[in-house]
């Protein structure tokens, strides 16, 4: 069973036995993002994990086996149209340098990991309109020069 | 003068008199992402604040009315090359499905809004090696049929 | 069911029925415009509507469930080749800087929503052709800054 | 003088002399959609058109000619970065199908031209925020056999 | 039945009868031209047209319902990579801004139809080598202020 | 003087003296498409064609000299933008593939020539509209074995 | 038989009986380049030819009839990927403007046609490595002006 | 100087002295391929050669400099769009599997190098019009396992 | 049995066997990078080699033939989205004209083949955290006139 | 003074003082590589080693200050066209996945670091030609849940 099966096997069950995501991820014993991310295909996760996953699901041993495979990260559109995911692309584009220009001048020349990561999406409750706050957190590595 | 020159006057006044993102702020009374954001083009500011702001600095009158000026946001690289925001590019399609589940999940269909929009970038003390948290808030919109 | 082998049942059942875009909208309650995207799978519809939508086409749960779904907006052809969304595509082209110069005269920076948004198409007709009208209405958004 | 120095020119003067799209189509006599587009140098102007534009502008009869010259509409980018402009680019990939269904449904095979057009963009006051309300007007034009 | 198993129906019928496209036109009562437009999916046939088209084939009433429905028109390659069709996409580059020069100089601001549109393809004998002549015929379509 | 340079100054000469392609095709004795193509750098003239196109333009030996240089034939936009010459994009498209058999069925297995080609641009008066009619000729090249 | 099952058909029947291009070739009574093209696809055999191709490689009519058929030429990668393919893609980015400096100087203004064309492929033993000679052999079409 | 400003010098001086590529390669003492396309900034000559070939176009020392730099070498066009260029793509395009299949045949798997390389570019006479041979002569790289 | 079907066939294997690359590498008697690339489908082995690599996975004649045809290298992705091959194309964006302006200090103008090539990859304990070692190890190929 | 003029400056200094990245090296105290991409504009040095850097060529404080500047990280050609580049970019295509997998295969999911990353290059001594070596050295960096 390759990811993309494995993705479709997990949202077919998911739906069917009315699951979230979060209550998944408590089967599991990590964040609702980790695992969301690794059922998606773009993550692994331990034998235990995956045991833990597939079962929550009702799914059998191939699903936890898919679920262990290290991903093969690929996305078709190097522009993306959903409009949700675009709002993150556009983010990008627009506030690309402001980031880069506030990391420099607090931590000098380096990056924000995308590996050494974790990431966090909560519910902000708003009387002007609930808003949606992502955190992303990622280990500063700055550039040596050798 | 236009966002481009003034991008320009900011940056070498900046070097110059030795000033911090976060000391232009204070100057302006708004955070240090969206002043810098303001400085690099990218957003605009009132006249009390592009005042504020040109004289922080020490420059003239056409920086201020052009810190005023609506932007026209462009980006040339439809794939970033900087590592560094290649990073956040990669984050979005590593990412971008999960964000869409679980925002999905959490308040129905919609998006997060980059326009009502705000951005905190922060250093993290670790003893394994500090990390930047990068915080994303938007208001969610939901799609309303009519 | 996904949203594609949907959409083929539904344009299937149509043209079997013989019901048109307006009839459909009728018995779901919603604008042509609305109903006519849901089917597509460009939108969902809540359950009520779903079911009403599936009822008037003949077709069974599987399809009103699949309506329901949230769905993942993509296009292929980042240029439109089909003439008539193509036409579209150049409006935005010829005349996008004059809708951003006007909508900032009226409403100072920001943007017009696509997500809080509404769509109407009617014909006018005119003794030199008739006309297409098509009205877009969404939700300005300013920027604000923080 | 080329369509990107009278541009220039135009809007330096709009600024320098406070005036609205509206006041300047009102001098021409045509509306503010259309004027706009051909002072950003997406249409052109008969001669008393010109003159009397470049005249409620302060400027010289080589802007009046230059407003006069057939353009070449070109634009750089295929999917427009600008968060305004790329909403109605968005609409185009969401929408574009659903606007190809229902012309159809109404008028036959056909297109709208966008040559044979016209545009109109007004504010719609509401309490729970204003709106943008663009229509786009163009005549029908059904493929015919030969 | 879609438009691309309609066009391998054709095909196939058509290589098996021996038929040409222009003994299929006589047979629809149009152009060759046109005719073959609409078995290759790129137009449609009226009702009549449609069965006389299929009959003249030997094929069912699928191919004709076929026929009818209104083409979803795409191509894949950009720029096409077929020598034959390449030809045609180098006039449009070497030769289309004097296309557009001299239709301006004759008629004024304005394009020529590619929907009010017909085209004409015959053999021109030479001793040197026979040529091709291919005749576009297009409404011309002035731009109007408003 | 390169053929941009020539380019420029052409047109320049062109407008001021009120010339129209026409008379100085007839000047140079040659017909208007190729005139007006050399004059916009993608075709070159011999010595006494280019000695007379530049005296009817009262230019002097510089745009003779590179009226007669080869061209470097380029353009920049693989989907042209502006209206009237996307338009002929779009029949390459949409009929490419008609054009190709129907060259195949009267000819065999070649191409039509865009190098041994002539073109012919004629308004042809009609009460519900004049139209554009635009004639390519290029000699049939087949393909041969070896 | 489309070309493309054909040429795995051939491609299948050339491994199993373990012929060479050149046997084949020798069978057709054609140079092996343009056999090997046929039987990839990319041109037509006529009848003969066609029937002593299949008869060599032991396959049937429908191979015989479907080398017949006029090719559509196409190619999925704008830049080869494949090394041996890409080199070749570099030759004409290095010396492409080499070779119509030199070709403008002995012929004048035209170009080497595509169609018109033959190739020849040897070994030339080298003591310091053998060397692959490629002859690309076209017709010249001159520019003519009309 | 770079070599942009020292091709554009080579080739005003080669126009100005009437030289042909042949009389400047001789100068040189290598072929007019290779001289050609160092001095159209593609390839380099060593000291000795470089100032014979600026010695025969009567330039100075820095276009002897210019001559034995070492070359980056850049195309802008992915796909070149002069009919001549292009007409070599095409055969890369349409041959290069065949080229492939039949180097693979004589030398087993590996490429024809495009660095230790030489190119011939000759006139054939012709009764049917003169023909350009164009031989490509390249090392076979054989790839090895270890 | 194609390349695709034989690197599914022996992905398959090695994870139901538990065999690592250095252990099928091994069994073949060539490195285990080199392996693992024929394995993959992107170079090939010769007949001894190729059955003893389908012997060490428990496969069978059609795969030993698979792993000894000449790959046709081909990839998707011209920027590669996979984090981990990410990171070597940044690599070469970041430090390409660095390594050509050393290969040229050292060697003179010319490249490092890709073809007469190996590779090594090597863990390095590291206290900080273990590092990855990739050696690229190919023959440098002199530009030469001629 | 920005890194472009700053990278054309140290240049032309070193080409007149005849200096190698090695001696320029050996001033700053870094390797050839490191010292050398910081004067490509693609890293930056401490103060120390730009006024080192600076002085071995004679050059000014713009110079030194411009070296200290964190650089933004660009490069325009997606895929590069120079073929010493070039081969490094088809190294990642033809050899990517064989980097994964093994580097799977030793450190679990994860990525090599370009960021705590040093890289060497050497020449090899060889009789059938030296050949180049290219160390690539980069920190493992794990996949981590949370």
């Amino acid at each position: 069973m390759n990811k993309t099966e494995m993705k479709t096997a997990i949202l077919d069950a998911k739906q069917t036995k009315g699951l979230t995501w979060d209550a998944i991820a408590k089967a599991v014993g990590l964040s609702k993002e980790f695992t969301c991310s690794a059922c998606l295909g773009m993550n692994s996760l331990n034998q235990t994990q995956a045991e833990a996953c597939a079962e929550s699901l009702g799914l059998g041993p191939d699903v936890a086996a898919a679920l262990q495979a290290f991903p093969h990260k690929t996305w078709d559109q190097t522009v993306p149209t959903d409009p949700l995911i675009y709002r993150f692309y556009e983010i990008v584009g627009v506030y690309g340098e402001t980031i880069k220009a506030l990391i420099h001048e607090e931590f000098g020349d380096g990056i924000m990991s995308a590996i050494d990561y974790s990431m966090d999406i909560q519910r902000q409750p708003d009387p002007k309109g609930d808003r949606v706050v992502v955190t992303l957190n990622g280990k500063f590595l700055p550039y040596k020069s050798w």
